[in-house]
């Protein structure tokens, strides 16, 4: 190898991390996941005079010390097997990690993944069995706007041409992307091991995007909305009655054209967490025609919108019973959504619907979502 | 609407903004593309003392200015459309844009990126043509590792289950990833562009991750390379190497098994950026039995190189020429590698070894790398 080549090297290196974060020293290493399950965290900056820590694992930010190179670090407790979200708070300044290229697909907050392996596999971990494959698509959506979705095929699929698979549409929460529960739930490598330890049955997942108003509002006048509340606004019911809407008249007929699915309710399930959990239950409930497997992740409808809304569904409880196969409902004890969930679970107890239920430690996380894909897949299409 | 829906939707986006980024104020729209093709950037930051603007399409950053409600802006004047990464600097910290979900996948640098349409669509843009499909793989790699894939197959893949398709590799470079050419390059919608337009065949473009070194270190050892130069070090060669042997050894053969392919040289291309350009010319110039395209973004070997390791491709520039259907070199006139380049060109025409090349305006970025993508994507498989 002559001097050439390592020069040729080092300029490439310096041409990929010449925008937006300049050269300024040594390349760090972060996250470092230690033996011990405590993990290193680095970031590089000589003239900051604060920088913290701030991760799902902890309640309050870590501080982080520096270094005589300017390399600012922290090195946790042992920490449970997981994967966190976290970032950096550089004089106040909230970053992802430079250094991690596993981020948290948002539209509002930027934050890194840590992924803690146990000793033994988790269920969300990459393993040595079958893949799926994952695949991100366009469909035709509402007022002429073109629709992104992403969509799990179990291990096998093209192989077996002449086989048909039932459908989980899995809707993600408030600031979320279609991407979310991929690169965060890791929904994919979740049922690769489920399906491999004969756990589950092989299905299609179907991710879409849950903000409806913002596609429409980019697509049709370029630019995002001016208005903040068109976005992230007020109007919860509207836009989970618009989503319902594109769903069962737009993606669902892409879905069953372009994928070998069985088109019917008993091999259609629906599932969401927070906001994706409010759309699947008002989406499920005005459409029990259409899905015949139910699951809220901390979320709930209220008494009111129950009662208002779908009175079918308590008014008379052994139709909903003989429709629905399953209607789960789960919350972590943390949530701040917990209360309202209970009320949810009361109500149906009340009018005698039937529902299985979990509650989990902790609070309103994807730590807790990726619990219950594992706890609720196996349930499906039985 | 009653006022506990209300105050359901309210609490549910604090919740998803609760963590990374606390909700310190009014949420901001950016980037917000304005009809003159101006863009206003805004970034909310009430106790800042210094914002600016670094982006791909101004030479030096721009100062942001603060309202009343400590939101920073800048406008910029009207930029020639094109998709451009972007990042602010927080008081001299590096943040990608939190209210933009369109980001550059990247192991090192953390940057947003803003969409600038055409009056009339660009190559890249989302038409509404026929889609293809982008899918995520896993993969058998080298030393037991998980390799991972991003996969384009071309409209009507699935629909045509007895056509069998020809394949370009398609590379990126130093610190990108697998999803770099599919975020960022768009290559995904230049295809969907240039073939519904009858200008390129039908293609499946397979994306691999560049970085073996780091994948082997990371799934071995469960953490990243404490030694830097591990995962972005000097010895460029003998990486090109390595990666070499697990396309050709590990990725054709799973491509080859899993997709519709025409499995040979006449169907096979490769093409790369930067990085991905060098280890596209090492693998193509090592393996002229299997590759008859060979595309090179922004990339180049020396003479030195060439004559020690390739010695036959100038050594017998007729055999060359009739192995090779297409040798393409290109490069931005700002590119730190233009120089490089054109020597490499010099090279290859006083050896008489036949290639197309194409100077464009320009540095070292995706703009051009998505210029590269649509003009040689037309001259494939022909």
């Amino acid at each position: 190898m002559s001097i050439s080549f390592r020069l040729s090297a080092v300029l490439t290196l310096l041409a990929g991390v010449a925008f937006g974060q300049p050269p300024r020293g040594p390349l760090v290493v972060s996250p470092q996941v230690n033996a011990d399950k405590s993990v290193t965290f680095r970031y590089l900056a000589p003239k900051a005079t604060d920088v913290k820590l701030s991760a799902q694992f902890e309640k309050a930010p870590l501080a982080m010390t520096k270094d005589a190179q300017g390399i600012w670090s922290v090195t946790t407790q042992p920490i449970k097997p997981d994967i966190y979200p976290y970032s950096f708070q550089v004089d106040g300044v909230t970053v992802m990690d430079p250094a991690n290229e596993d981020f948290f697909p948002n539209e509002r907050f930027k934050a890194s993944l840590v992924d803690i392996p146990g000793e033994t596999p988790l269920i969300h971990s990459l393993q040595d069995v079958p893949h799926g494959s994952v695949n991100y698509e366009y469909y035709p959506s509402v007022e002429g706007t073109t629709g992104s979705l992403v969509v799990y095929t179990p291990p096998g699929y093209d192989k077996n041409p002449g086989q048909k698979y039932p459908v989980f549409y899995l809707i993600s929460g408030t600031t979320d992307t279609e991407e979310t529960f991929f690169k965060v739930g890791r929904t994919n490598l979740i049922l690769d091991n489920l399906i491999a330890a004969g756990k589950a049955k092989p299905m299609i997942i179907v991710m879409p995007y849950g903000n409806i108003a913002a596609r429409i509002a980019e697509q049709k006048g370029g630019a995002k909305p001016a208005d903040p509340t068109v976005r992230d606004g007020a109007d919860a019911v509207k836009r989970a009655n618009d989503f319902g809407q594109d769903l069962t008249g737009n993606v669902i007929p892409y879905v069953e054209k372009n994928y070998r699915t069985v088109a019917n309710k008993e091999n259609r399930a629906i599932g969401g967490f927070s906001r994706g959990g409010g759309q699947t239950l008002r989406t499920a409930f005005g459409n029990l025609d259409k899905f015949a497997w139910v699951c809220s992740y901390s979320s709930y409808l209220s008494p009111q919108e129950m009662d208002g809304s779908f009175s079918q569904i308590g008014g008379n409880p052994d139709k909903t019973n003989k429709q629905l196969k399953l209607l789960w409902v789960s919350v972590g004890s943390d949530d701040f959504l917990y209360k309202g969930t209970t009320e949810f679970m009361d109500y149906l107890k009340a009018k005698k619907v039937a529902y299985k239920s979990l509650i989990t430690d902790g609070g309103h996380t994807w730590m807790n979502v990726k619990k219950y894909v594992a706890d609720t897949a196996p349930l499906l299409f039985r």
